[in-house]
Protein backbone atom coordinates (compact mmCIF):
# COMPACT_ATOMS: atom_id res chain seq x y z
CA UNK A 1 0.00 0.00 0.00
CA UNK A 2 2.31 2.90 -1.49
CA UNK A 3 -0.34 4.99 -1.14
CA UNK A 4 -1.12 5.08 2.54
CA UNK A 5 0.58 8.11 4.43
CA UNK A 6 3.42 7.21 6.29
CA UNK A 7 2.56 8.59 9.75
CA UNK A 8 -0.94 6.59 8.93
CA UNK A 9 0.64 3.25 8.14
CA UNK A 10 2.54 3.59 11.34
CA UNK A 11 -0.12 4.45 13.79
CA UNK A 12 -2.30 1.44 11.74
CA UNK A 13 0.97 -1.21 13.13
CA UNK A 14 0.74 0.15 16.48
CA UNK A 15 -3.02 -0.04 16.98
CA UNK A 16 -2.88 -3.99 15.25
CA UNK A 17 -0.69 -4.72 18.87
CA UNK A 18 -3.58 -3.89 21.03
CA UNK A 19 -5.04 -7.20 22.58
CA UNK A 20 -8.54 -8.05 20.45
CA UNK A 21 -7.63 -5.85 17.60
CA UNK A 22 -5.71 -7.28 14.49
CA UNK A 23 -4.76 -5.62 11.08
CA UNK A 24 -8.23 -4.91 9.69
CA UNK A 25 -10.06 -3.92 12.77
CA UNK A 26 -6.57 -1.18 13.38
CA UNK A 27 -7.26 0.01 9.61
CA UNK A 28 -11.12 0.62 10.32
CA UNK A 29 -10.34 2.14 13.89
CA UNK A 30 -8.03 4.16 12.27
CA UNK A 31 -10.49 5.68 10.00
CA UNK A 32 -12.73 6.09 12.39
CA UNK A 33 -10.43 8.16 14.31
CA UNK A 34 -9.49 10.26 11.39
CA UNK A 35 -13.00 11.24 10.57
CA UNK A 36 -13.12 12.40 14.12
CA UNK A 37 -10.23 13.92 14.87
CA UNK A 38 -10.56 16.91 16.97
CA UNK A 39 -13.15 14.65 18.71
CA UNK A 40 -11.92 11.83 19.34
CA UNK A 41 -8.07 11.16 18.04
CA UNK A 42 -6.24 14.18 19.38
CA UNK A 43 -8.57 14.07 23.18
CA UNK A 44 -7.21 9.64 22.88
CA UNK A 45 -3.60 11.11 22.30
CA UNK A 46 -4.06 13.29 25.02
CA UNK A 47 -5.13 10.82 27.36
CA UNK A 48 -3.12 8.34 26.79
CA UNK A 49 -0.16 10.87 27.60
CA UNK A 50 -1.40 11.49 30.62
CA UNK A 51 -1.75 7.53 31.17
CA UNK A 52 1.75 7.12 30.96
CA UNK A 53 2.29 9.93 32.90
CA UNK A 54 0.42 9.10 35.88
CA UNK A 55 0.03 5.01 36.05
CA UNK A 56 2.24 3.12 37.88
CA UNK A 57 2.01 -0.26 39.86
CA UNK A 58 1.48 -0.13 43.44
CA UNK A 59 4.26 -1.83 45.55
CA UNK A 60 2.64 -3.57 47.73
CA UNK A 61 0.12 -5.24 45.60
CA UNK A 62 0.67 -4.28 42.40
CA UNK A 63 -2.66 -3.06 41.44
CA UNK A 64 -2.12 0.10 39.11
CA UNK A 65 -3.06 3.65 40.67
CA UNK A 66 -1.85 6.86 40.10
CA UNK A 67 0.71 6.71 43.70
CA UNK A 68 3.16 4.61 45.09
CA UNK A 69 0.98 2.96 47.34
CA UNK A 70 -2.32 2.18 45.71
CA UNK A 71 -5.92 3.79 47.05
CA UNK A 72 -7.02 0.24 48.05
CA UNK A 73 -3.92 -0.40 50.37
CA UNK A 74 -3.98 2.81 52.19
CA UNK A 75 -8.29 3.45 52.39
CA UNK A 76 -9.11 3.13 56.16
CA UNK A 77 -12.55 2.01 54.95
CA UNK A 78 -10.90 -1.72 53.64
CA UNK A 79 -10.70 -4.95 56.12
CA UNK A 80 -6.41 -5.10 56.74
CA UNK A 81 -6.68 -8.98 57.99
CA UNK A 82 -8.31 -10.12 54.46
CA UNK A 83 -5.96 -10.15 51.27
CA UNK A 84 -7.39 -11.68 47.77
CA UNK A 85 -5.21 -12.87 45.53
CA UNK A 86 -6.05 -12.17 41.96
CA UNK A 87 -3.83 -12.59 38.71
CA UNK A 88 -3.73 -9.67 37.34
CA UNK A 89 -5.20 -5.79 37.41
CA UNK A 90 -8.60 -6.43 35.31
CA UNK A 91 -9.79 -9.58 37.42
CA UNK A 92 -9.20 -6.91 40.39
CA UNK A 93 -11.42 -4.70 38.29
CA UNK A 94 -14.06 -7.57 37.63
CA UNK A 95 -13.74 -8.45 41.36
CA UNK A 96 -14.48 -4.44 42.26
CA UNK A 97 -17.68 -4.13 40.36
CA UNK A 98 -19.56 -7.21 42.35
CA UNK A 99 -18.55 -4.77 44.88
CA UNK A 100 -18.98 -7.45 47.76
CA UNK A 101 -15.01 -8.00 48.71
CA UNK A 102 -14.05 -5.29 51.47
CA UNK A 103 -10.34 -6.35 52.00
CA UNK A 104 -7.39 -5.82 50.34
CA UNK A 105 -5.97 -7.47 46.66
CA UNK A 106 -3.02 -9.01 46.01
CA UNK A 107 -2.04 -8.79 42.01
CA UNK A 108 0.42 -11.81 40.99
CA UNK A 109 1.30 -10.41 37.42
CA UNK A 110 0.33 -13.67 36.11
CA UNK A 111 0.08 -17.60 36.89
CA UNK A 112 2.62 -20.42 37.77
CA UNK A 113 3.23 -22.16 34.00
CA UNK A 114 5.97 -24.80 33.54
CA UNK A 115 5.63 -24.09 29.44
CA UNK A 116 6.52 -20.61 29.73
CA UNK A 117 8.51 -20.98 32.80
CA UNK A 118 6.98 -18.58 34.75
CA UNK A 119 8.74 -19.89 38.60
CA UNK A 120 7.06 -17.83 41.56
CA UNK A 121 10.05 -15.58 41.45
CA UNK A 122 8.33 -14.42 38.58
CA UNK A 123 5.24 -13.29 40.33
CA UNK A 124 4.75 -11.64 43.41
CA UNK A 125 4.36 -14.35 45.40
CA UNK A 126 7.23 -13.69 47.91
CA UNK A 127 5.83 -10.63 48.31
CA UNK A 128 2.74 -11.81 49.56
CA UNK A 129 4.72 -14.39 51.82
CA UNK A 130 6.19 -11.44 53.66
CA UNK A 131 2.65 -9.32 53.68
CA UNK A 132 1.30 -12.07 55.63
CA UNK A 133 3.59 -11.39 58.67
CA UNK A 134 3.82 -7.76 58.12
CA UNK A 135 -0.15 -7.28 57.76
CA UNK A 136 -1.47 -9.25 60.46
CA UNK A 137 -3.70 -11.80 57.71
CA UNK A 138 -5.96 -14.08 58.75
CA UNK A 139 -7.28 -15.23 55.06
CA UNK A 140 -6.05 -15.48 52.06
CA UNK A 141 -9.24 -15.67 49.55
CA UNK A 142 -7.62 -17.13 46.10
CA UNK A 143 -9.52 -15.40 43.34
CA UNK A 144 -7.34 -17.15 40.39
CA UNK A 145 -9.20 -18.14 36.78
CA UNK A 146 -10.20 -21.90 36.57
CA UNK A 147 -7.82 -23.21 34.18
CA UNK A 148 -5.16 -25.45 35.15
CA UNK A 149 -2.31 -22.67 35.21
CA UNK A 150 -4.67 -20.58 37.37
CA UNK A 151 -4.91 -24.01 39.70
CA UNK A 152 -1.85 -25.00 39.42
CA UNK A 153 -0.77 -21.26 41.28
CA UNK A 154 -3.66 -21.84 43.93
CA UNK A 155 -2.26 -24.96 45.11
CA UNK A 156 1.67 -23.93 45.25
CA UNK A 157 0.00 -20.67 47.29
CA UNK A 158 -1.83 -22.77 49.65
CA UNK A 159 0.96 -24.82 50.16
CA UNK A 160 3.45 -21.64 51.09
CA UNK A 161 0.91 -20.38 53.37
CA UNK A 162 -0.10 -23.43 55.07
CA UNK A 163 -0.12 -22.80 58.73
CA UNK A 164 0.26 -19.01 58.73
CA UNK A 165 -3.15 -17.90 57.75
CA UNK A 166 -6.61 -19.67 56.53
CA UNK A 167 -6.53 -20.14 52.58
CA UNK A 168 -9.57 -20.04 50.62
CA UNK A 169 -10.79 -20.11 47.00
CA UNK A 170 -13.98 -18.96 45.36
CA UNK A 171 -16.87 -21.25 45.05
CA UNK A 172 -17.29 -23.44 41.87
CA UNK A 173 -20.41 -24.21 41.00
CA UNK A 174 -23.41 -22.91 38.64
CA UNK A 175 -23.15 -19.38 37.63
CA UNK A 176 -26.40 -17.10 38.21
CA UNK A 177 -28.55 -17.27 35.47
CA UNK A 178 -26.68 -20.22 33.73
CA UNK A 179 -28.86 -23.68 32.28
CA UNK A 180 -27.33 -26.67 32.89
CA UNK A 181 -27.69 -27.79 29.33
CA UNK A 182 -25.07 -25.40 28.34
CA UNK A 183 -22.76 -26.21 31.41
CA UNK A 184 -19.79 -28.21 31.00
CA UNK A 185 -19.34 -31.51 32.80
CA UNK A 186 -16.56 -30.25 35.00
CA UNK A 187 -19.00 -26.96 36.61
CA UNK A 188 -21.91 -29.74 36.49
CA UNK A 189 -19.79 -32.59 39.00
CA UNK A 190 -18.09 -29.33 40.95
CA UNK A 191 -21.58 -28.03 41.62
CA UNK A 192 -23.13 -31.58 42.60
CA UNK A 193 -20.13 -32.02 44.84
CA UNK A 194 -20.65 -28.72 46.37
CA UNK A 195 -24.21 -29.00 46.87
CA UNK A 196 -25.95 -27.45 49.50
CA UNK A 197 -29.14 -28.07 51.89
CA UNK A 198 -32.22 -26.23 51.06
CA UNK B 1 -15.27 1.14 40.03
CA UNK B 2 -14.66 3.65 42.72
CA UNK B 3 -11.04 1.96 42.63
CA UNK B 4 -9.80 2.84 38.91
CA UNK B 5 -7.93 6.61 38.67
CA UNK B 6 -9.97 8.94 36.81
CA UNK B 7 -7.24 9.31 34.17
CA UNK B 8 -7.78 5.44 33.53
CA UNK B 9 -11.47 5.39 33.25
CA UNK B 10 -11.42 8.22 31.12
CA UNK B 11 -8.76 6.62 28.90
CA UNK B 12 -11.05 3.06 28.98
CA UNK B 13 -14.40 5.48 28.08
CA UNK B 14 -12.84 6.32 24.95
CA UNK B 15 -11.08 3.26 23.87
CA UNK B 16 -14.32 1.96 24.15
CA UNK B 17 -15.95 4.04 21.30
CA UNK B 18 -13.63 2.43 18.81
CA UNK B 19 -15.26 0.44 16.27
CA UNK B 20 -14.24 -3.20 17.08
CA UNK B 21 -14.07 -3.09 21.09
CA UNK B 22 -16.64 -2.76 23.85
CA UNK B 23 -16.00 -1.88 27.41
CA UNK B 24 -14.29 -5.30 28.27
CA UNK B 25 -11.58 -5.27 25.61
CA UNK B 26 -10.85 -1.88 25.54
CA UNK B 27 -10.06 -2.41 29.20
CA UNK B 28 -7.76 -5.36 28.20
CA UNK B 29 -6.35 -3.14 25.83
CA UNK B 30 -5.34 -0.14 28.33
CA UNK B 31 -4.16 -2.56 30.55
CA UNK B 32 -1.88 -4.08 27.88
CA UNK B 33 -0.93 -0.18 27.16
CA UNK B 34 -0.32 0.36 30.76
CA UNK B 35 1.75 -2.75 31.06
CA UNK B 36 4.11 -1.56 28.19
CA UNK B 37 4.28 2.14 29.05
CA UNK B 38 7.59 2.79 27.19
CA UNK B 39 7.32 0.69 24.52
CA UNK B 40 4.05 1.52 23.02
CA UNK B 41 1.50 3.56 25.05
CA UNK B 42 3.68 7.01 24.90
CA UNK B 43 4.89 6.30 20.91
CA UNK B 44 1.01 5.14 20.36
CA UNK B 45 0.11 8.50 21.47
CA UNK B 46 2.98 10.25 19.48
CA UNK B 47 1.57 8.91 17.03
CA UNK B 48 -1.51 9.67 17.37
CA UNK B 49 -0.80 13.26 17.42
CA UNK B 50 1.16 13.16 13.97
CA UNK B 51 -1.67 11.85 12.40
CA UNK B 52 -3.80 14.28 13.97
CA UNK B 53 -1.75 17.09 12.83
CA UNK B 54 -1.04 15.76 9.72
CA UNK B 55 -4.18 14.21 7.85
CA UNK B 56 -6.67 15.45 5.55
CA UNK B 57 -8.84 14.87 3.24
CA UNK B 58 -8.28 15.12 -0.62
CA UNK B 59 -10.38 17.95 -1.84
CA UNK B 60 -10.54 16.40 -5.24
CA UNK B 61 -11.12 12.76 -4.49
CA UNK B 62 -12.04 12.52 -0.68
CA UNK B 63 -9.18 9.58 -0.15
CA UNK B 64 -7.12 10.31 3.11
CA UNK B 65 -3.62 11.69 2.95
CA UNK B 66 -1.36 14.61 4.00
CA UNK B 67 -1.38 16.96 1.13
CA UNK B 68 -4.54 19.38 -0.07
CA UNK B 69 -4.50 17.26 -3.24
CA UNK B 70 -3.85 13.26 -2.77
CA UNK B 71 -0.63 11.38 -3.65
CA UNK B 72 -2.91 9.49 -6.36
CA UNK B 73 -4.35 12.36 -7.67
CA UNK B 74 -1.41 14.34 -7.77
CA UNK B 75 0.65 10.80 -9.84
CA UNK B 76 2.27 11.23 -12.97
CA UNK B 77 1.80 7.24 -13.43
CA UNK B 78 -1.82 6.85 -12.67
CA UNK B 79 -4.27 6.93 -15.70
CA UNK B 80 -6.65 9.95 -15.60
CA UNK B 81 -9.00 8.62 -18.29
CA UNK B 82 -10.35 5.84 -15.31
CA UNK B 83 -12.33 6.72 -11.93
CA UNK B 84 -12.99 3.73 -9.47
CA UNK B 85 -15.77 4.81 -7.04
CA UNK B 86 -15.80 3.77 -3.75
CA UNK B 87 -17.92 3.94 -0.55
CA UNK B 88 -14.76 4.76 1.73
CA UNK B 89 -10.97 5.12 2.43
CA UNK B 90 -10.86 1.62 3.77
CA UNK B 91 -12.44 0.38 0.41
CA UNK B 92 -10.20 2.88 -1.43
CA UNK B 93 -7.33 0.60 0.24
CA UNK B 94 -8.63 -2.87 -0.33
CA UNK B 95 -8.40 -1.58 -3.99
CA UNK B 96 -5.21 -0.49 -3.66
CA UNK B 97 -3.88 -3.80 -2.15
CA UNK B 98 -4.96 -5.92 -5.00
CA UNK B 99 -2.61 -3.99 -6.79
CA UNK B 100 -4.52 -3.90 -10.08
CA UNK B 101 -6.46 -0.95 -10.89
CA UNK B 102 -4.10 1.90 -12.08
CA UNK B 103 -6.80 4.81 -12.58
CA UNK B 104 -7.91 7.17 -10.04
CA UNK B 105 -10.64 7.27 -7.02
CA UNK B 106 -12.81 8.66 -6.03
CA UNK B 107 -14.40 7.98 -2.20
CA UNK B 108 -17.99 8.83 -1.54
CA UNK B 109 -18.04 9.03 2.17
CA UNK B 110 -20.73 6.50 2.61
CA UNK B 111 -24.19 5.38 0.57
CA UNK B 112 -27.65 7.16 -0.08
CA UNK B 113 -29.88 5.81 2.27
CA UNK B 114 -33.46 6.69 2.83
CA UNK B 115 -33.67 5.49 6.32
CA UNK B 116 -30.70 7.38 7.50
CA UNK B 117 -31.69 10.40 5.24
CA UNK B 118 -28.76 10.35 3.28
CA UNK B 119 -29.08 12.15 -0.20
CA UNK B 120 -26.74 12.84 -2.88
CA UNK B 121 -25.80 15.62 -1.86
CA UNK B 122 -24.47 14.36 1.14
CA UNK B 123 -22.16 12.38 -0.64
CA UNK B 124 -19.14 13.46 -2.93
CA UNK B 125 -21.72 12.54 -6.21
CA UNK B 126 -21.66 16.00 -7.30
CA UNK B 127 -18.54 16.36 -7.12
CA UNK B 128 -17.90 12.98 -9.37
CA UNK B 129 -20.55 14.59 -11.92
CA UNK B 130 -18.04 17.77 -11.64
CA UNK B 131 -14.99 15.94 -12.30
CA UNK B 132 -16.05 13.47 -15.47
CA UNK B 133 -16.12 16.68 -17.18
CA UNK B 134 -13.39 18.15 -15.64
CA UNK B 135 -10.74 15.43 -15.92
CA UNK B 136 -11.71 13.96 -19.12
CA UNK B 137 -13.27 10.65 -18.12
CA UNK B 138 -14.03 7.98 -20.22
CA UNK B 139 -14.65 5.15 -17.46
CA UNK B 140 -16.33 4.86 -14.12
CA UNK B 141 -15.97 1.90 -12.73
CA UNK B 142 -18.33 1.26 -9.48
CA UNK B 143 -16.76 -0.25 -6.91
CA UNK B 144 -19.35 -0.27 -4.11
CA UNK B 145 -20.68 -2.86 -1.54
CA UNK B 146 -22.65 -5.45 -2.69
CA UNK B 147 -25.35 -4.41 0.11
CA UNK B 148 -28.64 -3.21 -0.95
CA UNK B 149 -27.54 0.55 -0.26
CA UNK B 150 -24.45 0.58 -2.13
CA UNK B 151 -26.64 -1.15 -5.17
CA UNK B 152 -29.02 1.92 -4.86
CA UNK B 153 -26.20 4.22 -4.96
CA UNK B 154 -24.63 2.17 -7.96
CA UNK B 155 -28.15 2.41 -10.13
CA UNK B 156 -28.44 6.44 -9.05
CA UNK B 157 -24.94 7.04 -10.00
CA UNK B 158 -25.25 4.98 -13.09
CA UNK B 159 -28.58 7.34 -14.21
CA UNK B 160 -26.67 10.65 -13.35
CA UNK B 161 -23.62 9.71 -15.65
CA UNK B 162 -25.28 8.10 -18.27
CA UNK B 163 -24.27 9.38 -22.00
CA UNK B 164 -21.44 11.55 -20.29
CA UNK B 165 -19.05 7.99 -20.18
CA UNK B 166 -18.80 4.45 -19.64
CA UNK B 167 -19.62 3.08 -16.13
CA UNK B 168 -19.27 -0.02 -15.52
CA UNK B 169 -19.03 -1.91 -11.96
CA UNK B 170 -16.81 -5.05 -10.37
CA UNK B 171 -17.57 -8.39 -11.50
CA UNK B 172 -20.10 -10.64 -8.97
CA UNK B 173 -19.16 -13.98 -8.95
CA UNK B 174 -17.83 -17.17 -7.01
CA UNK B 175 -14.89 -15.63 -4.55
CA UNK B 176 -11.45 -17.51 -5.52
CA UNK B 177 -11.00 -20.48 -3.29
CA UNK B 178 -15.06 -20.12 -2.24
CA UNK B 179 -16.57 -23.24 -2.10
CA UNK B 180 -20.13 -23.64 -3.90
CA UNK B 181 -21.14 -25.11 -0.80
CA UNK B 182 -21.09 -22.40 1.84
CA UNK B 183 -22.30 -19.89 -1.22
CA UNK B 184 -25.45 -17.75 -0.69
CA UNK B 185 -28.25 -18.06 -3.07
CA UNK B 186 -27.77 -14.98 -5.04
CA UNK B 187 -23.92 -15.07 -5.72
CA UNK B 188 -24.55 -18.76 -7.28
CA UNK B 189 -27.64 -17.08 -9.24
CA UNK B 190 -25.30 -14.26 -9.88
CA UNK B 191 -22.08 -16.55 -11.27
CA UNK B 192 -24.59 -18.82 -13.29
CA UNK B 193 -25.83 -15.84 -15.03
CA UNK B 194 -22.82 -14.36 -15.95
CA UNK B 195 -21.00 -17.64 -17.07
CA UNK B 196 -18.00 -17.70 -19.33
CA UNK B 197 -17.19 -19.87 -21.89
CA UNK B 198 -13.69 -22.11 -21.02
Amino acid sequence: MAEVPRDIENLIEMMAKLPGLGPRSARRAVLHLIRKRGLLLTPLADAMHAVAASARECITCGNIGTTEVCEICTSEKRATGEICVVEDVADLWAMERSGTFKGRYHVLGGTLSALDAVGPEDLRIPKLVQRIGDENVSEVILALNATVDGQTTAHYIAEELEGRCEVTSLAQGVPIGGELDYLDDGTITAALRARKRV
